[in-house]
């Protein structure tokens, strides 16, 4: 499938669906849409994903296209009245669009009206399915080894670490898929719950939900996780996954240098240590689940800086960790698999 | 407001919104409907609250009455057909129907048009606002003192608690509101946001948006909480009123002798004192929030033994504790207010 990514203002730095997108899925990428970054291409921002020019809008987007992809997600997942013009324009070419935003573009009457008059679809990967329940405590049921990435905050590489992991495992041979519980990871996928969008009773039972589905198909199940413990808006989500994945072990990630919580900049993050502690602590009563693993975000520093990074982060936390789109996964992977 | 409480076979132990309602709402309850108690009263089965007469169907009920209220929920929250009879006779009287159940009453054809044609209204308390948002990290904003109830698990008495202390702060001269975060909750104060509905994203926002609405009206503010922190199926619901409320002080639930998570047998809850440092643990990176007080329920043992069961509950959490059903809550005020 042909696919242009919308990430207005955001390319790349704040566009992590799109850049997710560009080097995780299978789509084949035929150019981004971001009016500040317009006449350049994505490898002048990005390296090693697959390249595509940079268009100011979907006019600009060269055929064959398939579908307009929304490739960013603001505070609240509300729709930008700026990208109207260019989902009326995908529509009105008969491509499908896909979007992950909290606002669900079925419910826009307009663009419920374009879609049906082009005949294409409206895809709201974020909406979840209506037969969820309440967790029963079974997800360690299943037979395979269930490895959660857990964050020091939002954004600081939980999909990135869970693609990257399981890739490298699977190129070691192992049996190792992905449980994609946000809207990056299904796009990418194909399938999965957007968990923030579940009610809140059932966000363990969907977690739970998707590793019994599958979980007796794999060797090892790396579940893409959310948000942060310690996040004032966001913790709800990520103790649902906690509990409700029951994991036997989880990889804490971070990004170099990041001090508050990103948007939250009243609230810093607690020292990295005390992480360990609350994870496997809030972990502990339902599933015995060590942090055997880090995966740390350097992309902001230098090959010097970033290596005393990854000391200090590895000192910190007590286990081998990584910066898993710069250096190899060989340590990291030996202490999970 | 004059209402009939629908119990069937379920009077007054398994129906704890019923005596939730009988025991603290300003509604003035004309008849309990319960087939299987007919011809008693409540006060023959529960001492200390308000009395009614326990009738069979809504057709004995006496006029004048203003509204039926379904006073119990069963596993899974759904309607259970034999009640339908009662539904339709109340509208059929012009009586408002109010449900806490997960079945939304307004969804119901036969309801809907009863309600219209009889010109009275269908309140389904448990369908969430549908203008949430995620939380903002502003609810230590407000002019008072936030206390949440926090609890070992389910139903260990997180909302008899909040009613009970709210309610002797008040006798003492305070000004102290209730935030309602459940069914019972809400039906009781008529106002409030049954949390485990809304959107996991939206869970601590939830909370926020209630807290700052009247805030700045009271001195003091009683959370109502929910589920627990160690449950494998609710945490995400606690952790989410954890942030959202951002509470000065928690007050730890507990029923005596409860020993594994309810419904859940192959959980052990975890000793006592570990709740202290995993509630504090948790709620320190978004507020400062000690645990300054206990509740526990001995409603199981002799006065004797509640005495005991309450010193050493005293003692593992190391603040002061009280039955707030059977006993003073001066101690346990003192050390909130």
């Amino acid at each position: 499938m042909r696919v242009a990514v919308l990430a207005h203002g955001k390319f790349p730095d704040r566009a992590k669906t799109a850049v997710g997108v560009l080097r995780y899925a299978d789509y084949d990428v035929v150019a981004v849409l971001d009016r500040e970054r317009a006449g350049s291409r994505v490898t002048d921002h990005v390296p090693a994903v697959q390249d595509a020019p940079i268009v100011a809008g979907f006019g600009e987007v060269p055929e064959p296209v398939d579908a307009l992809l929304i490739g960013i997600a603001p505070i609240g997942g509300g729709f930008e009245e700026s990208w109207r013009p260019d989902v009326i324009a995908a529509l009105t070419r008969g491509c499908d669009v896909i979007s992950g935003l909290h606002y669900f573009l079925t419910d826009d009457e307009e663009f419920a009206r374009l879609a049906a008059e082009n005949d294409c679809e409206l895809q709201d990967v974020r909406r979840p399915p209506d037969d969820l329940s309440v967790s029963e405590g079974l997800a360690d049921g299943v037979d395979a080894e269930v490895i959660l990435t857990v964050g020091t905050d939002c954004s600081v590489g939980k999909m990135t670490t869970t693609m990257e992991l399981a890739q490298d495992a699977r190129k070691a041979g192992y049996d190792a898929a992905v449980i994609p519980t946000g809207q990056t990871g299904i796009m990418i996928e194909g399938w999965g719950t957007p968990i923030d969008r579940v009610v809140s009773d059932f966000t363990a039972g969907a977690v739970e939900e998707m590793i019994r589905e599958v979980g007796d198909n794999h060797d090892y199940l790396f579940v893409e996780g959310q948000g942060s413990i310690v996040h004032p808006a966001y913790s709800a989500v990520t103790c649902g996954i906690l509990h409700g994945a029951m994991p036997d072990a989880l990889v804490l990630c971070h990004e170099a240098g990041r001090e508050v919580i990103h948007g939250y900049e009243s609230f810093p993050l607690p020292p990295i240590e005390e992480y360990v502690d609350l994870y496997e602590g809030l972990a502990a009563p339902v599933s015995d689940t060590p942090v055997v693993a880090g995966a740390l975000d350097t992309s902001d520093l230098d090959d010097a800086a970033a290596r005393q990074a990854l000391t200090e982060y590895e000192s910190a936390i007590d286990v081998p960790a990584t910066d898993v789109l710069r250096y190899d996964t060989d340590d990291v992977l030996e202490a999970i698999l």
